[in-house]
C-alpha cells in the first residue's frame, strides 16, 4: 500500500464542480490501494478577494490579522473537498494548519515550517480516511495563525510528504508538467518528462511558476519524489522531479529557459572595499524579511567598489528606503541607485557541467538582437542575466531557439 | 474602568466602510476609559454564501465539515476589524473561537459552550488591546471546530461577558432596541426602554429576532447586564434588559406581541395514557438534536390521549420520520399527523401576573377576526396560540391594538 500526498492548486478547486472532480480523482487513487493525504489551496480568486478586502480596511494590512483572514480561503476548500469525498462514499476528515498541527515560526505572511505532528493523520489514514489538509498555513508556538506566503500550498504538500515519508508527492496544477519555458511566450516549448531537483530549483526560483521554490528545496532535502501533473487531464505522467540525471546518450545540454519579470535591481555605489561590507549592506535588508536574489560585487579600484543585488519588485521601494536610512551613511557609500523595470532570464541545465561555450552562446544570441546585459550571475547549472524588462519575451524566444529546445529529443 | 463586551451583527460589519465605523465606535468606548472586548458575526450574506457553496457539493453537508468552512465567515471579520482598529491607532488582537479558547460540546452546527479560557483576553486587555473575538464558534475537546448555530454570536457575546464579569454586554444590531412587536408588521410598534429578562426570553424564543434566546438565558443566569443598541445611530440608549421590573405606577400589562412564522405542529394520535409516554415520544426527537417548542397533552379518554408539539419548520419532515419509524409502533399510537403551515403568536408581559382577563381578551380579539386557534400554551408571563400561518400578520396587528401597545405610556 502506497502513501500518496496530492496537492491541488486554486484553479483545480476553483468551482464546486471542479472540487467534485478532485474528489473523484482522490477516490480513484484510494480504490487503487493507496492511502491519500490531500493538500488544497484556496479556490482561485479567493485569496486575492480576501487581500483586497483587507486593503480596503488598511493600506498595509497588519500581518498577524492578514494571516487570520487570508487563511480562511484554504479552510473553506478543505471543508468542501471533505464533503465531496463523503458524498462520494469515501471517509474523509479535514484539518487546518493549526489542527494538524503544522508548527511554524512567527514570521506572519511568510512563515517557515518547523515541525509537523503526524499522529492525527496516521490514525485517520489507518482507519480508512482520506486526510484533507489546508495548504499555505500553520500555527506558531503561541497559537497564532500563520501563512507561508504565496504558493505555500506546494510547500505544505512536500512537507507533509516528508513528515509522513510518503511514496510520492503529486502536485496537480493547471499545466501538465514542467516545460522548457513558458508556452505563452514560446508556443514551441516542450514538456519535460523528467528534470533534476537542481534544475527544477533553478527553474522555480528563476520564475517558472509551476512549483514554488521552497517546495522543491524541501523535496530535494528530504528526498521526496515529486511529480507535477495536470488536474484537468485524466491521462499523462506529468513531469517527474528526481535526483537522477537523465542518462540518455544524447542528453540535452539545456533543460529550459526560466525568467522572472518581477526583478528589481539596486546598486550601492562607491562602497569601501573591505571585509564585512556585504553583511553591513544586506543585514538590514534581511532583517526586514526581504528576499535578496542575485548578488554581484565587482573587483574594486581606488579602495571602493560597487555592490549590486536584485529583489522582488514589490520590495524595491522598501529596500531602497532601508539602504538610504540605515546603510548609506553608516558605511560611507557614495549613492544608492536602482531600476525596477528589469527582468531576469536564465538558461538552466545540468548538461552545462560537461559542455563549454554555453555562456558565450547565450551572450552572442542576446547581442545579435541588440539586447544589453546589465548583470550576469552564474552557477554550475545556470546562467542568469538581468536585462531591460521590455526585451524579456524576445530574449526568451531567441534563447529557446538557439539552444534547440523546440526540437523533440 | 469598566469592562464592556460589544457584539456587532452581520449587517453592522457588512462592508469595509461599516467595519471602519464599528472600529471608530469601539475606539470611542476605549477613549472613554473602558476596556473593550468585541464579538463579531460574519459579514452579512457570507454565512449564507458558504452554506450555499456547501450545498452545491453535498445536499446535506457533513456537519463537522460544514462547521470547518462556515466558521471562516467570522474569522474574516475579526481580522478586518482588528486591522481597522490598528489603522485607527488602537492596539487590537483577534481570536477565533478555538484560539480563545471557547470550549464546546461536539454537537456540530449547534454546539453548546462549556467553558471559556479568559487568560489571553485578560492579558491583552491589561496591555491596552481591544480583544476581537469571532462569534458563533468554538472548539471541542478533540480540537474540532464547532459552531453554535444561527444567531450564536449573541451567545458568544454574553458568554464572554459572563466569563469576564463584564459591566455590560452591548448587542449592536440594525434596530435601535426591542419593540412591542415587529414594526414591519405593525408600523405603530414602539421601542421599549427596558424589559425584564423573563419577558425578553419569551419575546426572543417566540420569534422576535432581535436577540437569540440562548444569549438571553445566559445573560439572565449569569446576571449579565444586556443592552440592545443600533450600530447605525450615534445616539440612543437602546433597550436595557434587566432583572428589575418596571416600577412605574401605571405599568403596561403587556410588553409586546411576539410571533414565530417557522412553527410546525405535530400530533401523535391515540397515545396510551400512561406515565413515561411523553419521554418515549420526545426522547428520540431530542436524541436527533431537534428543539421542541410548545408541548401540549390533553386529558385522555378511553385510556388514550393525543400528544401535540411544535418544532421548527425545517425539522418537520425529519421529526415526522423519527416518530413514524421509532415511536409509532413502539408505543402503539394510532397515527402521526402534522401541519407545517402554522405560526405562533404570543402576548408577553410581567404585568399579566397581577392582572386577570388577558387570555380571554386575546381569544376574543382573535375570534372577532375569525381566526381559529389550533393550540394554546401559557406561562406566567405569556400566552401563546398556534394559528394558520396565513392569519399571522392580521393576528399580530389586532392584538397589538387590543392591548394598547401603540399608546405612548
Amino acid at each position: 500500500m502506497a502513501l500518496i500526498v496530492q496537492k491541488y492548486g486554486g484553479t483545480s478547486v476553483g468551482t464546486p464542480e471542479r472540487i467534485k472532480n478532485v474528489a473523484r480523482r482522490v477516490a480513484r487513487s484510494v480504490a487503487a490501494g493507496n492511502q491519500v493525504v490531500v493538500v488544497v489551496s484556496a479556490m482561485s480568486g479567493e485569496t486575492n478577494r480576501l487581500i483586497g478586502l483587507a486593503k480596503e480596511i488598511q493600506a498595509n494590512p497588519d500581518p498577524r490579522e492578514l494571516d487570520v483572514m487570508v487563511s480562511t480561503g484554504e479552510q473553506v476548500t478543505i471543508g468542501l473537498l471533505s464533503m465531496a469525498l463523503i458524498a462520494a462514499g469515501q471517509k474523509a476528515r479535514s484539518y487546518t494548519g493549526a489542527q494538524v498541527r503544522i508548527l511554524t515560526d512567527s514570521a506572519f505572511t511568510k512563515a517557515r515550517i518547523l515541525a509537523i505532528d503526524e499522529d492525527k493523520m496516521r490514525a485517520d489514514l489507518e482507519s480508512g480516511h482520506v486526510v484533507v489538509v489546508a495548504g499555505f498555513q500553520g500555527v506558531d508556538e503561541q497559537g497564532n495563525i500563520t501563512t507561508l506566503g504565496r504558493g505555500g500550498s506546494d510547500t505544505t504538500g512536500v512537507a507533509l510528504a516528508a513528515a509522513l515519508k510518503a511514496d510520492e508527492c503529486q502536485i496537480y496544477t493547471d499545466v501538465d508538467g514542467v516545460y522548457t519555458t513558458d508556452p505563452r511566450i514560446v508556443p514551441e516549448a516542450r514538456k519535460l518528462d523528467r528534470i533534476t531537483f537542481e534544475e527544477m530549483l533553478e527553474m522555480a526560483s528563476l520564475g517558472s511558476k509551476v512549483l514554488q521554490i521552497r517546495s522543491v528545496e524541501f523535496a530535494g532535502k528530504y528526498k521526496v519524489k515529486l511529480r507535477v501533473l495536470s488536474s484537468f487531464q485524466e491521462e499523462g505522467e506529468g513531469t517527474l522531479i528526481t535526483t537522477e540525471e537523465n542518462n540518455k546518450m544524447e542528453q540535452p545540454i539545456i533543460s529550459g529557459i526560466a525568467f522572472n519579470r518581477d526583478e528589481a535591481k539596486i546598486t550601492v555605489l562607491g562602497v569601501p572595499d573591505r571585509p564585512g561590507i556585504a553583511y553591513q549592506i544586506l543585514g538590514p535588508v534581511a532583517d526586514a524579511n526581504i528576499d535578496v536574489d542575485m548578488i554581484i560585487q565587482n573587483v574594486g579600484h581606488d579602495g571602493t567598489t560597487d555592490f549590486s543585488f536584485t529583489v522582488n519588485r514589490g520590495d524595491f521601494a522598501k529596500t531602497k528606503a532601508i539602504l538610504e536610512e540605515q546603510v548609506k551613511g553608516h558605511i560611507g557609500a557614495r549613492d544608492i541607485v536602482g531600476d525596477n523595470r528589469t527582468a531576469k532570464v536564465s538558461v538552466v541545465g545540468v548538461g552545462m557541467r560537461s559542455h563549454v561555450g554555453i555562456a558565450s552562446k547565450m551572450f552572442r544570441t542576446l547581442s545579435e538582437e541588440g539586447i544589453n546585459i546589465q548583470m550576469i550571475s552564474t552557477s554550475e547549472i545556470k546562467i542568469s542575466v538581468v536585462i531591460d524588462e521590455k526585451y524579456l519575451e524576445l530574449a526568451v524566444r531567441v534563447l529557446h531557439k538557439a539552444f534547440d529546445l523546440d526540437q523533440v529529443v
